[in-house]
């Protein structure tokens, strides 16, 4: 049970930023602008009072006896600031998508009407350990004239506390107001239950952290979640293919960065090409230390490949281990990725056009890939810039989400006295 | 407690739904066209079936004591039947919005990268006793390439299975599969609460009826949501406002349709012109049996008027009574619109350019009009088309929902071997 005392104090910082949420949205380019430029320069400026923090949530997560990659994750240092200063400054320098209008034009009974891009009004992060994310969620959401409620992890609370406090003195610097940034301090899941059932106070919650968190966040949330649960992306080499280009892909998507959420899991290979494929997919995957799975007929080509267990199909290893399937072709191919993808990111490999047409219509994945990479499934990689997190929640954010994700469109008609009747 | 009978039947129905969301997905046009086509013609040429079911569903609701107002929403004949087809080939003559490539740009090592619009995947309905929205909701569905869940009211169970049947038959004719319309049979509230949890089978809910039922879909859904609640719409009369032109706003808002979700429910009077406009409004308000309930200025320039409780305002009488406040100026009618409405439709009435910048930009619901009725907030009105619903949900959705609210994005990406490294 949560403290009345607790809801209460969620509750007025939810109203808090809703009341705010009114001057950022009506706010100019130019003074959300000047807040994010106040934001950069403090972060250097004010970088004794965050690093201090940090060095006490460092101290604390050593104590309490965290791994060297988390402390990691979590500690900040001098040139950690100046990126970040770095990242708000690209972000400033995005357009602002607020107040563009779309499809206006006059209707038979001479009403004008169109949509204007407007905030979503507050929005609500919920997020585990890095700092960083404090800062990110924070500029974007502002950029975009919203409102936003922070709920970082504990293990961050000193950081996040400083890094809040660098933001919402930026923002009074440039004449908006501080509580348009609420941190509500890390306690136990209860106050993140209260949080995402603020009904008619926030807009959206965007949930970023392990697969444990989100599904949290999901059955509890009483306003919308956007979200994605796990990035299970496969590569679906056809017959054909470019053997060397098939290598690459497989090598960029799992063995360089194997714990993200675009990174490659499971490896479909057409049956026609599988010998060729798998007899030279085998020392590179040793060169790379990349762990093979493989179905019957992938063991059978392949002698000494550890057989895949029913789950390493569907599954999202974050490790350098990759589940190999042979598959009689591309329906197979499109019923694997059907049954077991995440609708994260899926790529084919194939000299065919009539393959990649069928991949590109076919496939219901976020992002869908001829020839390339799954890690491109990225909002600068894209182009947008800078993202707040990757949807697979199928609504006007499928993919990264930039700055025109943390927006919606309002009807906006001109009339001179217009009636129905 | 659910039957897990039920339970694992409606879970079968989702299922099903998702399978043929793949084939609905992949449709062309043409395809979804012709499906459309064979609906309408079989809502005439199989009216006997449809009409014997509603006989049988009328008959019941008669046993059971329902109003004549409810009768006659569920009740069907040979011409509703003919109207229902006729909009069924309107939206047929749609756009597809299926398809439509969006932005699509080279970007710097080469990758060509895009948007492509798609459907959603499986949207459900969750609905009240009119059993013309199982036709409506079904052709939108699949003319935007997604699969439908419906689950309309027991009132209407007969009609709504007859109808059903029509629609699945008509897919089958055009070489689609019948199970991408499922109509779950109505029970109790408990078969929505399973249905609005399938996590992972739904991609959207839309619940269409009472505020009751939409607050008992929202708390129960684990999937996302669009809806409104309310609409409880202002129109606020500004200083120096033509009079003639302010009082057919208040007549077309309230007196034409006053159950609608885009009735005026709140007129807000700038003091300045305040005598003049009440003076004029007390015998238009009587020759249209609208009640007035006033503020304590309002009362005071127009005796007789009903004192308003605290209540009246924001709230949707959805009968002729109209709230009337007079407030100082611009300012507080955007503060009450704040306050008390509830996103959906706010309106100006002006003759300052001043004051219709600020209202355009500063309030924040679905649908904002300048010199025009808040009854335009109608998707046929802004030139949709069609409508399933209208959202107040700030997603993509924020406003009327036609095709294009029933579709997203997903990034494709064409390359020529391209890594991240």
């Amino acid at each position: 049970m949560m403290a009345p005392a607790i809801e209460q104090a969620i509750r007025a910082q939810c109203e808090q930023a809703r009341a705010s949420s009114r001057v950022l949205a009506a706010a100019s380019p130019g003074q959300k602008d000047a807040a994010l430029a106040a934001v950069a320069r403090r972060l250097v400026a004010d970088a004794g009072a965050v690093l201090e923090a940090n060095r006490r949530d460092v101290a604390s997560a050593r104590e309490r006896g965290l791994s060297e990659a988390m402390i990691d994750r979590l500690a900040l240092d001098a040139p950690r600031l100046e990126r970040m200063a770095r990242g708000v400054l690209e972000v400033q320098a995005l357009g602002d998508p607020v107040g563009e209008v779309e499809g206006m034009g006059r209707r038979p009974n001479g009403l004008l009407v169109g949509q204007v891009r407007v905030p979503l009004g507050v929005v609500a992060m919920v997020y585990e350990s890095r700092p960083d994310v404090t800062v990110d969620a924070a500029v974007l959401c502002l950029k975009s004239g919203n409102a936003v409620v922070l709920r970082g992890g504990s293990e961050a609370a000193a950081s996040n506390e400083a890094l809040g406090a660098v933001v919402r003195a930026a923002l009074v610097e440039a004449g908006l107001p501080a509580d348009a940034v609420q941190l509500v301090p890390p306690g136990d899941r209860d106050a993140i239950r209260v949080l995402v059932g603020m009904t008619g106070l926030l807009d959206l919650v965007i949930p970023r952290g392990g697969e444990g968190l989100i599904r949290f966040v999901t059955e509890h949330a009483r306003v919308p979640v956007i979200q994605h649960y796990q990035g299970v992306c496969h590569l679906f080499v056809d017959q054909g293919a470019d053997v060397a280009m098939a290598l690459a892909l497989v090598v960029d998507g799992k063995a360089v960065r194997p714990g993200v959420c675009n990174a490659l899991e499971c490896l479909l290979v057409h049956e026609a090409d599988a010998a060729a494929l798998l007899a030279a997919l085998g020392p590179v995957a040793a060169q790379h230390a990349v762990e093979l799975r493989g179905c019957a007929r992938t063991v059978a080509l392949l002698p000494g490949v550890r057989p895949a267990a029913d789950d390493d199909f569907g599954r999202e290893f974050l490790a350098k281990v990759l589940a190999v399937k042979v598959v009689s072709g591309l329906d197979e191919a499109l019923g694997h990725v059907a049954r077991y993808g995440s609708g994260h990111t899926e790529a084919i490999c194939t000299p065919s056009y009539a393959s990649s047409q069928r991949w590109l219509r076919e496939v219901d994945a976020s992002c869908v890939l001829v020839n390339a990479s799954t890690r491109f499934n990225d909002g600068g990689q894209l182009g947008l810039g800078a993202e707040i997190g990757i949807s697979t929640t199928k609504l006007h954010a499928y993919g990264p989400m930039g700055l025109v994700s943390l927006t919606t469109k309002k009807w906006i008609v001109y009339g001179e006295g217009q009636t129905r009747g």
